[in-house]
């Protein structure tokens, strides 16, 4: 175990580097005991353990672990009350090609609100989601906030970018469903038929065009009238509930 | 219209204090065009709307209208990127005697999370709950991120904190649910018997004893095991969407 005291160390400057999206090539951070937790649990590979109290780092190899002081987890932690543990780890690869065999699939458009992206991704894993295609200009499915808001899940789905030609491609195999504030059909009368992919947009805009072209079906969740529409995050929990339920 | 272009003014600094809960008493803030404009349709009183551009405020009176730079905007915003336009009310007041007559009541106890609090209340009016009471140490209703969560539907439900007395005042009318994370019925099959009231405990700590002791039945949403529980104002968003289309 290694120790650093000063935030001008080399390596330490190279984490903080990982706060931006361009430098998350290769590495992600993962803040806190519990998400660190999840994210070695789903297979992740550690490259190093930074930890302000040398307990917490015990269960971690020891080449890889670093004990740091508060000023130091300070400066690497991307949050307004620094963790105790962090982690650096090699970002996860997944394939659209695994997709096709994938019996339920959630697609997001566009998502800008990364604790959005992160608490769908976390209802995602509750209700058995395979797998989940991005869309369009979304936020990083891997910056700090999202892999928070996910608690430890969101590693727990495997989750891809997909381009309109990939989508048709996987229209040949999938019933493609879309949800939206308007349609006669009410979300209470989901029924699942697999293997479905079901598509949701962002708040400001809802779903493109090119993504309502390839709808075979579309849903609406029924709310009282007038009144302002749900948070993309509720709406999203609600339909997947209701894919998980039937 | 009158125009403020210092921060140094002592109209400024008495909005500024409104940032903090305890001079909330009389005055709250609402930030924004959507979330002022959901206010005042609600029918709260308006004290103050400060704007940065003439246009936006000619719709409100003029002897309450503000003129000011982006300088005093951000001084009186709570948010990273000041709004537009920001108004200051009156508090809403609601009375627990009213309460008796609401058929579908939600109870939040003891929530610490402004943004998920928010995001309930919003739910609470798109499925159309009569009221929310608060119970134990709640984060502020009106706090400036609670207010900008519910996205200008926190005035269309009336929120009161009530005490395990008066509660048990209520129990004589209705019916009272809990939702756990470990009950042997699913809440696809809520049936809500009306007048209802559904209580949801803390993300950390479940509902407490006291009220758990009150409860005539209890619910859990199913999902699938071994992941973390789902967030709060996501497993609440799906209870609230069955008690509404039940």
């Amino acid at each position: 175990m290694i120790e650093i005291t000063s935030v001008q160390n080399n390596l330490i400057k190279e984490i903080v580097k990982l706060h931006q999206k361009k430098y998350r090539e290769e590495f992600i951070i993962v803040e806190g005991k519990k998400a660190l937790l999840g994210a070695v649990e789903s297979g992740l590979k550690t490259k190093y353990v930074f930890g302000t109290d040398k307990s917490l780092l015990l269960e971690y190899e020891d080449d890889k672990s670093i004990l740091v002081n508060e000023k130091v987890m300070e400066k690497i932690s991307t949050t307004d009350s620094a963790p105790a543990i962090l982690g650096v780890l090699q970002k996860p690869e997944y394939n659209i090609e695994d997709f096709r065999d994938y019996k339920k699939i959630i697609l997001l458009d566009s998502i800008k609100d990364a604790g959005n992206l992160g608490t769908i991704i976390r209802t995602a894993a509750a209700f058995d989601i395979d797998g989940i295609i991005l869309f369009g200009d979304c936020t990083d499915e891997f910056s700090p906030k999202a892999i928070r808001s996910a608690a430890g899940n969101i590693f727990k789905v495997p989750i891809v970018h997909a381009s309109i030609r990939e989508l048709k491609e996987l229209k040949k195999t999938h019933k493609m469903v879309s949800t939206v504030v308007n349609s006669k059909n009410s979300i209470k009368d989901f029924i699942t038929e697999e293997p479905v992919i079901t598509m949701f947009g962002s708040e400001a805009n809802g779903l493109c065009k090119e993504l309502l072209s390839l709808s075979d079906i579309s849903y609406t969740v029924p709310m009282k009238e007038g009144v302002e529409s749900l948070n993309l995050a509720i709406s999203a929990g609600i339909v997947l509930y209701e894919m998980y339920k039937s």
